[in-house]
């Protein structure tokens, strides 16, 4: 009932197919169940400062069951977790590009992709989940 | 004068009584009057990412006095301690579920809690310190 | 398979009963399969330098599928893992007091003590694993 | 005159064979030329306290552009380097299992691995430098 190295590459090469496709290289991640790495590409190319917040995003969305698109709603100023992203020694991301990976409508891990614009990630995140 | 960890225990379990009804698992964390953790629980399926949360919840009550909510509300940005939640390590919890506990009008302690909306923390963290 | 709040509260109650045996006031942690937090308590007395360091032991302990007292044996300077202690942000425990807790042979969560001689910290995680 | 992906991932899948003749499951990472992670993966059943170690080991491989084994010989109590673990946030791997990646005579990059004893680690690392 988590992510195995296998389900991460199935993940990733999903989620290497749409950046392709959208043309900008990234940073992809996946975490199991219990948060923790699992795999990491950064593809050609993709900006170094990403390879951690792919970690950070994907960590995020096993930690709080949500994707940090939704979580980042919910974090801006004046909303009820404002504040959230300095918690966790800083690991709490809060900007589009991390989603849960469900099975049997439970999660049990999650992708993280850093290296373009918000919609971006979010995008190639979700040819990700859609992969697993 | 200070918590005690029969007190944390009776706390916690006013606390989870009140999650229970809400029906949302939580991370409750109480911490003493020198800020530091007497005791903590994760109830089954609550966020791994609120473990660090509650405690930080806690120890930020106790940090300032004040309830992280009245806090929040002070630290948003143009008021006046915006910017309080990176200092200290990043560990100033600025969002609803922490709560201080006073015995005789002295502040005590802390209870914190995370793994909901704001409010529901808010409500299960209240149901804790009422048990104290 | 992991380890629920029932499994962590029968591993702290046996490991606090040993504890008393002992005489000396201790921090007790466990963590599930994740290496996540389940619960902690703090003896009253115990040191507060030990919070910390009870849920690095446990952390630790399932992090490598050892107890911190072997990983301690293969990390003094000259054994093949001397400098682990500072990797994954410090929190790699290298003495005493550490133990895994297993299902049907496989690691499931660990138990972490700290708060007396790394003797009786050890003593009081085996008494606590054994409750598991 | 970097590591790109598709160079990481084929001193993975040659790290990755290693590994499984050895019969431990790893922790293998590469990073480029700038210490940066190129790719990640962690094999079933290894541990997650290895993820962090096996991408210090390729960094601090690259850093120095020296085998972790040696600069351990190094910095142990008394050697020339003792103390270096704890610089650069405590992210110098100080034990076997990091090898740098050359290219003409250059070091563009390096490997990485933990999951096992240190001689099986760098077992697993020379087979993944063998595969660049």
């Amino acid at each position: 009932m988590s992510v195995t190295l296998e389900d991460a590459r199935r993940v990733i090469a999903a989620a290497e197919a749409k950046a392709d496709e959208v043309g900008q290289p990234m940073n992809i991640a996946v975490v199991d169940a219990g948060g923790n790495l699992v795999a990491h590409i950064r593809q050609d190319g993709a900006w170094i400062g990403s390879v951690d917040i792919s970690i950070s995003k994907a960590w995020t969305s096993r930690a709080f069951d949500i994707s940090t698109k939704d979580l980042g709603d919910n974090s801006q100023p004046g909303k009820q977790f404002f504040g959230i992203h300095t918690t966790n020694g800083g690991r709490v991301a809060i900007f589009a590009g991390g989603i849960p990976l469900s099975r049997d409508g439970v999660v049990v891990g999650a992708v993280g992709v850093s290296g373009g614009s918000g919609e971006q990630d979010h995008a190639v995140a979700e040819a990700g989940a859609a992969g697993f």
